[in-house]
């Protein structure tokens, strides 16, 4: 079954692009783009993209894996090394190639310059970014019904929420439920982050009950034919103390002005600006500690970012998180999170689950 | 609470080959010898060690985290990237530095070679690896509870196979019981294989239903405080072919004499060798493609290897698998898997699950 998101009409811009900079071949090690191009969902592989030829290489391990996932070009299965397999591939000879400086490790540079010794190897990085922020259709259907699996999987373990519980008895359910509904397994560990620890923005999972009167962050995602979802809510056990609900209003409207302002071609840090401005001058701008969002793909975090150092526009097509926080070390924390779809007029959010503070 | 398995007595003989290698100071990349070193479980890292003074790197995320689990070192939160803080450090003046060639991208590379202008960068490889090979008492012991996790995984998940369920169904079940007995994780996807998927190695569970007379590879491990476990097993559904069975009581008796002959100071490709001569001498030499076993500890798969071409040595305090499997390609395939501790007299296994053919 090949991978229907990609094909020969996402090679040819690709090599357009090559010829353009000026160099010959690419080199590509980072196994995201691998599978974003030619749908290889396997462990190990590299790809060469050049005019002439284009082929992936993988292990005898993924033989029949790779026959069966790649259509769009001719795969390679190497038993020496990759660097050994592309000085045998031999129609690279004299030519520029570029290599993902991002991806490569020191090593296996100094084994291709020394295996590739006809050739000049020219680092680049972020080459890819720009093709894959661009979404095709059959991408966003498969981030929305990504999205989807994880909504219901929320459906699921909010109502599983009690004082009897633990946050890892809530995480393992998710994961769980995840694969029972379809995905291939998590985008990343499930947060479940309940007291204190809603305070800390990247909180795992403890073997500790919830307690009434807290509040809960859940943040988790899952990856349904490669692409990722990702969305977060956040809960009240019992009776929330009246400045956490406070705090809750505001995230919830500060990421209302983050969906409804998102304009195609705006700079991601412009919306991250303006959405911080709003919680600044509610009085929590220090509270918000990281960046208002992130590229969704075949990555869970990838180009654009949306922080304030980004110099990444938003364009239409692109699919990103919009997801302000306020974090109050040692008490709690609030973060509302969508996974959005940047439209002509505006961004339209994959997930539907209410954003009012829901009391448990 | 800090990792118990480490501590200055760690640090320095780790200073010593330093020392005796000729270089002032060690930048390290790789996240899994930051733990095994620091107990450190955050997603970013580097880590300094030098005589006059080690220091651990991480992003404002992590700043209460590292605080909690790093007490062998400072910590330092970076705000600008690793290279520039690196510089900020001033104590390296003019010396030679070692970087993990095999954990260290080209473009990072080139960021330290510029910002630490005065310093010379020496790329090395594998300098952990001899000293986390030998396990402490207390590695061991997290090996071993890890170990134990999964093999009630098994006793769990196996009475739950039938013609009525998927394998995804069960993978999801492994992974959730993992979590739910106290896991990190998984150590990776579990592989639950049947019928002719049986005969792929790396097989990734599908939506499909277990078939009567077909055997079922479980391959699969947890993480616990960190360390790994790994271990296979071979089921059939109601009555397996004559020739399967014939084939799991090669791989049994293969295994077994793995585990028999394993001696402190041994080569891994002298015990491959043996393993692969006596499959070999039964006719199916062709159908065990892959390594006898590799090394398990911080990493599911460490040093030492024990595979035709390996150089390591199994000395020991080291923990290793050992796996043959025979795989017949379209029909199916056995493996059978314990991970086992080398002692001063032999190798003994983890696992105590019956390695007989359990029909289902």
């Amino acid at each position: 079954m090949h991978n229907r998101t990609n094909g020969p009409s996402r090679l040819e811009p690709l090599l357009r692009k090559l010829s353009d900079e000026g160099v010959d071949a690419f080199l590509v090690s980072d196994l995201h783009v691998i599978r974003w191009l030619t749908g290889f969902s396997g462990s190990s592989a590299r790809m060469l993209l050049s005019p002439e030829k284009s082929v992936i290489l993988t292990d005898f391990r993924y033989a029949e894996q790779v026959k069966n996932e790649v259509g769009i070009m001719e795969a390679m299965i190497v038993s020496n090394g990759y660097a050994d397999s592309l000085a045998g591939l031999g129609f690279l000879q004299g030519g520029r190639v570029a290599v993902q400086e991002d991806h490569l490790t020191l090593r296996e540079f100094g084994q291709l310059t020394e295996k590739l010794a006809g050739l000049t190897l020219v680092p680049v990085h972020d080459f890819f970014d720009g093709f894959r922020t661009i979404k095709s259709d059959l991408e966003v259907e498969y981030l929305k019904h990504a999205a989807s699996i994880s909504e219901q999987v929320l459906e699921k373990v909010v109502p599983m929420i009690s004082p009897e519980v633990t946050e890892i008895e809530i995480a393992a359910e998710i994961s769980y439920w995840h694969r029972r509904l379809g995905a291939e397994g998590d985008s990343f560990d499930p947060i479940v982050a309940s007291g204190p620890r809603s305070a800390l923005p990247h909180a795992r999972p403890q073997c500790e009950t919830f307690r009434p009167g807290s509040l809960i962050v859940m943040d988790f995602g899952c990856v349904w034919r490669g692409y990722a979802s990702d969305q977060t809510r956040t809960f009240a056990l019992g009776k929330a103390p009246r400045e956490a609900k406070a705090i809750h209003d505001i995230v919830r409207e500060a990421q209302q002005l983050g969906l409804d302002s998102a304009r195609p071609g705006m700079r991601g840090s412009e919306l991250d600006a303006l959405v911080r401005s709003f919680i600044a001058e509610r009085g929590y701008g220090e509270a918000f500690g990281h960046s208002l969002g992130h590229g969704v793909g075949i990555e869970v975090h990838e180009s654009p970012k949306l922080g304030s150092k980004s110099q990444d526009t938003l364009p239409a097509g692109s699919v990103f998180t919009i997801e302000p926080g306020i974090y109050l070390p040692g008490r709690y924390g609030v973060r509302i999170e969508d996974t959005v779809l940047m439209g002509e007029n505006g961004a339209a959010p994959f997930q539907r689950y209410t954003k009012e503070l829901v009391q448990l």
